[in-house]
């Protein structure tokens, strides 16, 4: 009995699919390099589904690559050819809520936007939010370590979850104890799986730590002349408000005027040149003004151009507006070469600078953008060259991953490694530490049957 | 040439110590159960000499310790018969402060209270804080994943890593790019290092995140009926709070009744029975009241029976002083067998009237008390029962760790495996968690020369 034959036996005929009856969904991702039709589409319901489907693919020495919300940017989880793609989709749902341990646990396929209103539910919020929240999966997030929205406050996904399952290469199911916030007993091992972008293991259950939702959230816009000053005012800021920040997004003026120009968007500063600043808040109460006595005090001392508080629920849609006109660029611009890159906060200004001079001296005349999580240290840089294509690609990604090498920073802050950022992994990580990751995979993969090619080639 | 020989060839011969020569700091842990002198102690003085170290004794098949401060409680330092110790009190120094960047880095054999200091006079604070700040290293508390009194602000030692550097089993170095928040290229393998009790590697050198000081601290004691009173005083304070708690310690009424009576602490609370809470938290600014304000919602809605709020430096040190009271118990009581476990909170009160009535039929009269971390569901839990000895110890061990089992809870919250509780990791991880950590082992130390015997066997 073939491998295919073998798989529908023990799934039942409609959770392993072939040819036509494999969904566009599943034939790539959000990068879009490329659409690949797998060996097969398995969909497992269960744990023990997952744990048959990899003793058999191992058995037969078959890659695999597990696939999530699909709404990755480094084509991981679009199939190579020949793999057989695992879609965790079938394994939806939260399993429980329980709020005195502080813990929410959901089944990995479950969406990121479900397990956040589940938490609402109970009255408390969980620690990661992303644009993708609709789709993605917590078992991809987890899968991706993914950032997002609230990495300043919480921390990436590593640091929220607090409990996981997962299934090994050859089928072995490993749950580590899934409630306690202390538990040294041994190696951490669900670290390891966290952002191995499905080379370790298949993860099939997550518990997440649950948080107290703020009384009210405050968010402004403020103009800053540039990084140095951005990033003294999130030292600030940081230091007067105990709850910390939960926000520092930056749009560097490139951004800004694109927004307010070519876009349209309606620009609440009077100041219009610098780094444009989008700053949330948790507020001790709902009529709370911490983040605007903050703001105040950096106004007065001078450190801050101008700066706007949202007075209204569509206030601060309006100020999100704004940091979210990038997903519309392709409206106005051709096709982008992006990058997510970090740097070290305090080469964060020599790198900013370093982009502007050697796009300009690259791209002639090209439109360009610079954005992110500043306080996290994560920049995108958006390119927007003609032609579009291979050579403007690598001519791009030459000029902002030798800055990322020059720099010490990273060549991926969130999205991963995948297989579109193989070739520039070095730049990040030394041999000594590649060959650690290899040994690792070895060790848990030996016939590197999970998603091969990604992360380590 | 023999491997002392050859080592002190390379480190020169006043780094390599044996016979009388070895002080008695290296020949046992702060648990003291057994005084033994290693082969040899040899004192690098830097990363490179750690690594020259470790290939020799790779390449020789010789068994290694590595030591730091020495107050560990699970017997993972003190060496072996035939072991050489590697301490690193040689490595010791703040190397940077970068208040941009939110970093700081220190030699692995720098004590913990020097980084603070460090921190401190930069106007900033490590999220790391615990008891042995004096004599434990940085180095250590990374290698053990160490807990303490911060862990509900700023999560384990863990979550407070930027930047590792280590050498592997067979003298390789592994650097991790030290400064950004994201960095997600490939597997963390620090996180593997964390915790790992000095079996996958030693560290040298760590960068840990920087936060803001809070403007005032306030510290307070408050009395609740019961173990779910206290919790749900944690969820209801915690949530009122955006800077969240800094300290939820609980006292269950053994504790306190030995602290105020037999050792005659001075008693602020009117109320005796229930559970004790020592509770601090950050204030806006210096005459803030928030943990007053919370406090004082719960008394009036009848959650607390009674609490005091410190009005100066001296008050605060005397509520301290009932928590730690438990530190001259030994001149009190009959020798303690001590405990360090935890709990999935929503079965923290089961298993304090567990341990209640199972320590009572056990030990009929014995003194003992409960206290410890609650928020983290961490508990310790001392047993001052005469005859001390093994059977004792044994008999002990039996009932907390099988009321653990019974709870899901962990063997271990934060003192680690080392050799004390090897026995008993079985009861918090599984058969497939063990086999896959003995895999992670075997493949990033082969010969298992790296603190054999310690946390697997």
């Amino acid at each position: 009995m073939n491998l295919i034959a073998q798989l529908r036996d023990v799934l039942g005929p409609a959770a392993v699919r072939t040819g036509p009856d494999i969904p566009a969904r599943n034939r790539t991702d959000a990068a879009a390099e490329e659409v690949v039709e797998p060996l097969a589409l398995v969909l497992p319901c269960s744990t023990a589904e997952v744990a048959a489907v990899l003793a058999l693919c191992h058995a037969a020495g078959q890659p695999v690559v597990p696939q999530g919300g699909m709404t990755g940017l480094v084509d991981a989880s679009r199939p190579a050819p020949g793999e057989i793609a695992i879609s965790l989709e079938r394994m939806c749902g939260v399993e429980e809520v329980d709020p005195v341990s502080g813990t929410i646990t959901a089944l990995a396929g479950t969406p990121l936007e479900t397990v956040q209103k589940a938490a609402e539910a109970a009255g408390m919020m969980i620690g990661i939010d992303l644009g993708a929240r609709g789709s993605c999966t917590v078992g991809g997030n987890v899968a991706t370590n993914a950032g997002g929205n609230s990495v300043l406050r919480f921390g990436m996904t590593r640091a929220n979850v607090r409990g996981l399952e997962a299934v090994l290469a050859d089928g072995r199911v490993v749950r580590s104890n899934a409630k306690m916030i202390k538990n040294n007993t041994g190696f951490d091992w669900p670290q390891l799986l966290i952002g191995s972008e499905g080379t370790l293991g298949i993860v099939t259950r997550v518990t997440l730590t649950l948080h107290p939702c703020p009384a009210a959230i405050s968010t402004a816009l403020a103009m800053v002349p540039d990084t140095a000053a951005a990033l003294a005012l999130l030292r600030d800021v940081g230091a007067r408000l105990p709850g910390g920040l939960l926000v520092f997004e930056a749009m560097w003026s490139e951004f800004y005027a694109i927004a307010t120009g070519k876009m349209g968007l309606r620009a609440p500063l009077v100041a219009t040149d610098g780094v444009c600043l989008l700053i949330q808040a948790p507020e001790t109460d709902p009529e709370g003004s911490a983040l605007v006595d903050a703001l105040h005090a950096n106004m007065e001392a001078g450190h801050v151009s101008d700066a706007a508080v949202a007075q209204s629920e569509a206030e601060r849609k309006q100020f999100w507006a704004l940091r979210e006109s990038v997903y519309d660029h392709a409206r106005f611009f051709p096709r982008t070469v992006g990058f997510d890159v970090s740097f070290p906060l305090d080469r964060m200004g020599t790198a900013v600078e370093q982009l502007r001079s050697r796009i300009a001296q690259a791209f002639p005349g090209a439109a360009w953008v610079v954005f992110g999580h500043l306080a996290d240290g994560n920049l995108h840089v958006n390119i927007m060259a003609e032609p579009a294509g291979p050579a403007t690609r690598a001519k791009a990604e030459k000029l902002v991953y030798g800055l990322v090498g020059e720099l010490g920073g990273s060549v991926s802050a969130e999205h991963g490694i995948g297989r579109a950022k193989t070739a520039y992994l070095h730049l990040t990580r030394s041999p000594e530490e590649l060959r650690l990751m290899a040994e690792i995979k070895h060790a848990l993969d030996p016939k590197n049957i999970l998603s091969p090619g990604r992360v380590l080639v």
